[in-house]
């Protein structure tokens, strides 16, 4: 029977500028060749010291204008992440990223941070930080693993976020089932299934949000392939909501 | 340590009008108090006969409009379907559900349909049928489980599918953490987190799509409290993308 498990990584101190993500992982838990290691953006942003102060930021007259009781340095700080504006109703402000995400505050997020009066940013290249937090996880335990890195994403149309990949290593993203056939000899003509995000989500079924568990481990998908999250992005020709 | 496991409920037969889901699902696996049973949407409405001759349905012109090389009678079909078409680019029709769900379609589905020239739609009250099956869970098995229907439904912004709730029962479908604090004291203030769209996705990288598990055990998640997954659809009125 197909059965996946999914753990937290338990006892992961507060993470700081130049942590070692792999061996604070790598020492808490006994990978498995397979297990996908899933880690919140926001771990992997502060290990890489994508925070920014406050006091740095001088809000412009946009700013000001897009903040409704946020402070409008943050939103300085949102309008300085955001490639594009999708929607805005002040405080919320729906921002497409550099790396192509459709995302509250343009990833930019103060809970969690490392002080007060700091935020923290998604990292410059989730991938590449996944890909290295890989690479250290093989040197160091020896196993092939895959990695997810996670933000917490609204929706159009629904409410609540779910947990995403924002940036991945060592698995397809997408399982493509276009022209496989169903049972009925059927052919899934759009089927494409954004397994990534999926494991994001299972994710953070564990890890939660106020436990600080900012990484799990997913074992027994028998996920193969390689690529990247950006592939998750809908390119801007097939997108209809931009 | 924190653990979810999900297992597929393997050996269910194809499904047909009349179907008992829940004696097909209980006489295949141990549930547990606080199991979660993932089902797809398809087999929930193949045992409630919500399928769909295309002979019974005759095209009209905006349906022959829409269609670019998909059987016009399906798109009637769909049309019948939407309340509401929110974008299209024949033939892709993302159109509003009667429950208010916003998806590729309006919810018809041609793949894993009972016979050739049938569709499948959407149950009529998806959180009906999942109180009905958690109803009958419990008297096979003396069990109280939570319950999830799914259907695999697109995202503006992302490429690929991921399943998410349509129906549900037995299960609060956002764990709210608005006025909780983070380790830090910072509120978090706009964190909701949509477990039950996460529950749905966890159970497809179980479920698959061409192995035929159309349920899933989630073990593990200590959820409470009940809801609908008419609760996931975001208010016309907070909605910045109708």
């Amino acid at each position: 029977m197909t059965e996946v498990r999914i753990f937290g990584v338990a006892g992961i101190p507060e993470v700081g500028f130049g942590d070692d993500l792999a061996s604070l992982i790598a020492n808490r838990v006994e990978l498995e060749d397979g297990d996908v290691v899933v880690v919140t953006q926001k771990v992997v942003s502060k290990a890489e010291g994508r925070v920014v102060r406050l006091t740095d930021a001088n809000p412009s007259a946009p700013a000001h204008r897009l903040s409704a009781g946020r402070d409008p340095r943050q939103t300085e700080v949102i309008l300085r992440e955001a490639a594009r504006i999708v929607r805005s109703r002040p405080p919320l402000i729906i921002a497409e990223t550099r790396h192509g995400f459709v995302c509250a505050s343009a990833g930019v997020d103060a809970s969690n941070a490392p002080e007060p009066e700091t935020v923290v940013l998604l990292p410059v290249d989730p991938d590449q930080s996944a890909a290295h937090l890989r690479e250290g996880l093989r040197e160091l335990t020896g196993r092939t693993v895959g990695v997810v890195i996670t933000d917490s994403f609204g929706r159009a149309w629904r409410q609540g976020t779910t947990d995403v990949a924002v940036g991945l290593a060592g698995l397809e993203p997408i399982r493509n089932l276009t022209g496989l056939r169903d049972l009925k000899g059927y052919e899934l003509h759009a089927t494409a299934i954004a397994v990534a995000d999926e494991i994001a989500g299972a994710a953070e079924l564990v890890m939660g949000k106020l436990e600080r568990l900012p990484a799990a481990v997913v074992r027994g998908l028998e996920l193969t392939g390689e690529g990247t999250a950006r592939e998750l992005v809908m390119p801007a020709d097939r997108d209809l909501f931009r």
